[in-house]
C-alpha cells in the first residue's frame, strides 16, 4: 500500500512547478525599489528597478533586464511617496507582461504580533498602522504602497513579508529590553531586521548544500547602508545586533548604533538638542558621516583615508564595533563556525572585511588574503577554522518566494 | 663611582617610608563612606564608615573598626549632602586621632582634561564645576565634599582622584563616540569608569606576583549596583563597557546599560516620557528592577527565582549582558588570559559567576564549581586556560596610595 503514494509524490515532484508571475516591492525612507520575477521551480528576473530620492531633487527613475541593461532610465524628480508610486506603477503597468499574480512587499516591522509572511487584508492594514510609531521612517511608505497596488492591481493578491519575522525564533532573552514592564507593554523589545536578507543567505547556503546552513554556528553580517549581524544556531536566528530600532547596534553609514543612554541625556538637558534634532541625528547624521564629517559612503573614506585623519578613524570605527559584535555573539553562540559577509560593503569592500577579521585570530578566523580579493565564495583559508563566506544577498527573491508560499496556502 | 648612590639607595630603600594619615571620602549619589588609613609601608585602616540614604528616611550613620566592630551606630535623617558633610566632618574632627596629612576624595568623572589625580586647588574646584553635566548626580556632592573639607580642616591637603583616569590608556578609537563633531566636541567620548577599583585590583594582582599583572589580556569584571568591565592589555585599559556615564554597558540594577536609541525616541516621541522622565528611567527604573519588577538586588532575584519568572529573567539577562561584553572585550584584546570578578555581586555571588562563564569554554574558561564557592583566590580548574579569580576591592586604599602619592611629589 505505501508503494502508491511513493510514486505519486515522485512523479509529483518530477512535474515542473506552475509558473506565475509576482511583484516584488521594496519601499524605503526615500526610495522604491520593484523586480518582477516568473516563479516556478526557481525564480526568473524578468526586470527590476527603482526611483530613487523621491522628494529631493535629482531623482532617478531607472529600470535593468536582467543582464543589467538598461530598458529606460531617466531624472524624475517626485515630491513624494504617493507621486512615486503613481510614477512606478503606472511603467509597469504599461511596460510589464500584464497584471501579476501577486505582488509581495517588503514591510520592516511587523511588531510583536507579525512574525511570518500574511496575505494583505484591511485587518492587516489596520494592525500595521498601529505599529508606524515603532517604524515611523519606513511603515507609512509601504502602507501606501500597498494600498497603491490595491487600486491600480485591483483584486491582486499581496502579500507582506517583515523584516523582523527571521528573529521571532531568538529566545525571550535576545528579545528583552531592560525597562520597566509599563514601557515594554507598549511593544518595546528587541526585534531585529535585515531578516528577508538573513533567509536568503541561508538559504543560498542549503542551496550550495553547506552543512551549516542546518547545523551549526553562524554569524551573517549583512554590512550596507544600514549594517547589522545575525547569530544563527542550526538554522535559527538566536540573537542580532539591531534590536527595537534600526538605529541600534553596529555603528552604520549615518546611524549611531547603540549608544550610552547618558549621551542622549547630556544633549537633551544641556539643551544641545531636542527630540526631533535627537531623532535626526542618531538616524541621519551620526556614523561613518558624523566621525568623518565627510561622507557616509565607506568607498568615500577608504580613498580618503591616507590624508583624512578623520576619515581614517570613520572606517576604522565601523570595523572595530563589527568585530567587537562578532565577539558579543560569538560568547551567545559558544564558539563559531562561519561567518557570511553580505550588503554593499559586505560584498564590495576586502579591506573591510580584512580589518574586521583582523584579530579574530582566537576564534580560528584566518583570511586568504588573495581569496578576499574576490567577491563571492569562500575567502578564508584552507588551515581556517572558521569558514568566512562572501554571498551577495538578494532580499527580493526572498519576497517573492514568501509570497509564492502564503499564495500557495490560500 | 657608581657603588655609592648603589649603596645610599638600597639603605633607602630599607628604611620605613614615614607614616602620615590620609582620609579617604567617597561621595555618592545619597551616601558618603570615609574612610582614615595610616599609610606608611602599606596601608593600615584606623577605621571607616558610611552615611547612607541622605535626603530619605531611614539614613544610617555608622562606623566600624578594622575588625569590623561597631565604633558607632546611629539613625540619622540628614536632608541633604550639605547636612551629610557636616554630621560626618563633626564625628572624624571629634572621635578620630586629630587633622589628617591629607584627604583623598573619589571624583565620578574628570572629563577629557583630568587624566590623573591631582591637588585640589581652586583652579580644579572650577574646572570640574564646568564638567558638572557630563555627571549630574554625582559631581555636585564631590564638589561639596572637597569644599567641606577645605572649610573644617583647614589647610589640609586635598586630592581629586578620578574614576576616570584609569582608562586615559584607551587608544582613540575605544574613546570615539560616533556623533557629529559638534556635540564630541562638547566633550561627549567614552570615558570609562570603575578605575579607582580596577587599579586596586592589579596591584593587588602585582602583589600576589601574579605575571598576568604587567602581561597578558585581562577582563577585570567590577559587578555592584553599578557594574562595568575593563579590558586591560599589558597592565593598562584598552576598553571598557561604561562610556559617556555611568549609565552605558551591562545591564545593571537599575541602569539600563547601552541602549538602542531608537528606544529612547520612541519613549520621547510618543509621549511617554519626558527628558526628566527618562534621566530617571535610565538611571534608577531599569536593569534588575526594571525587568523584575521586584527589587534591584542580585540576591532577592537569586531567592525569589524558583518561584517569580520576571526575578529569573532579570537574573539571567545580568549573566546574558555580561557574556556578551565579556565577548566583545575579547575580541578587542584578540584572546584572553584572565578574568577577575570583583564588586558586591562579583564577590558574593558564585551563582552569578558561574551562569556568566557558561558558555565560555570555548575561550578557555572553565570555572570550578567547588573552587566557586569561595569569595577569593582563583575559581578556574587546574586544566583552565583561562584564569579566573575573585578580588575583594578596595577603592578607599587607592585612594589613599594616589593621595599620598600627590602628597609627596607637592
Amino acid at each position: 500500500m505505501p508503494f502508491v503514494p511513493v510514486i505519486f509524490l515522485r512523479i509529483f515532484a518530477m512535474m515542473p512547478r506552475p509558473v506565475c508571475t509576482i511583484l516584488a516591492l521594496n519601499t524605503g525612507s526615500s526610495s522604491i525599489k520593484f523586480s518582477l520575477y516568473e516563479s516556478g521551480d526557481t525564480e526568473e528576473l524578468l526586470f527590476s528597478g527603482s526611483l530613487t530620492r523621491i522628494g529631493l531633487p535629482d531623482g532617478r527613475f531607472s529600470v535593468t533586464d536582467p543582464e543589467g541593461r538598461f530598458i529606460d532610465c531617466e531624472r524624475v524628480d517626485v515630491p513624494d511617496h504617493a507621486a512615486a508610486c503613481r510614477y512606478v506603477f503606472s511603467w509597469i503597468t504599461q511596460h510589464g507582461p500584464g497584471m501579476p499574480d501577486a505582488v509581495g512587499h517588503r514591510v520592516v516591522h511587523g511588531g510583536p504580533r507579525h512574525t511570518t509572511p500574511e496575505k494583505v487584508t484591511s485587518e492587516l492594514l489596520d494592525s500595521i498602522a498601529e505599529i508606524v510609531p515603532y517604524a515611523p521612517e519606513h511603515l507609512p511608505q509601504a502602507l501606501n504602497a500597498i494600498r497603491y497596488a490595491a487600486s491600480e492591481l485591483p483584486g491582486v493578491f499581496q502579500v507582506a513579508c517583515f523584516d523582523t519575522a527571521f528573529h521571532s525564533t531568538m529566545p525571550p532573552l535576545a528579545k528583552l529590553c531592560p525597562i520597566p514592564e509599563e514601557y515594554r507593554n507598549q511593544g518595546v523589545q528587541r526585534y531585529g531586521f535585515h531578516g528577508l536578507s538573513y533567509q536568503y543567505i541561508l538559504s543560498q547556503l542549503q542551496a550550495e548544500g553547506d552543512p551549516f546552513a542546518r547545523k551549526g554556528r553562524l554569524i551573517l553580517a549583512h554590512l550596507g547602508h544600514g549594517a547589522s549581524m545575525a547569530a544563527v544556531l542550526d538554522g535559527r536566528s538566536v540573537e542580532t545586533t539591531m534590536g527595537f530600532s534600526p538605529a541600534g547596534g553596529l555603528v552604520m553609514s549615518t546611524r549611531t548604533g547603540d549608544l550610552d543612554p547618558g549621551v542622549v541625556l547630556f544633549l537633551l538637558q544641556q539643551g544641545h538638542l531636542d527630540s526631533d534634532g535627537l531623532r535626526d541625528m542618531v538616524n541621519k547624521k551620526s556614523g561613518l558621516l558624523g566621525v568623518s564629517g565627510l561622507s557616509d559612503d565607506m568607498r568615500d573614506l577608504l580613498d580618503a583615508e591616507a590624508e583624512n585623519e578623520q576619515a581614517r578613524l570613520a572606517g576604522e570605527l565601523f570595523c572595530y564595533s563589527a568585530r567587537k559584535h562578532i565577539g558579543a555573539l560569538v560568547a551567545v553562540l559558544g564558539g563559531l563556525d562561519m561567518i557570511v559577509f553580505t550588503g554593499g560593503i559586505g560584498l564590495y569592500s576586502p579591506d573591510v572585511r580584512e580589518r574586521i577579521c583582523s584579530g579574530l585570530e582566537f576564534l580560528g578566523v584566518q583570511v586568504d588574503h588573495e581569496k578576499n580579493l574576490n567577491h563571492s565564495g569562500i575567502i578564508s583559508t584552507d588551515t581556517s577554522r572558521v569558514v568566512v563566506k562572501v554571498i551577495e544577498t538578494n532580499e527580493e527573491v526572498t519576497i517573492v518566494r514568501e509570497t509564492r508560499r502564503v499564495l500557495e496556502n490560500g
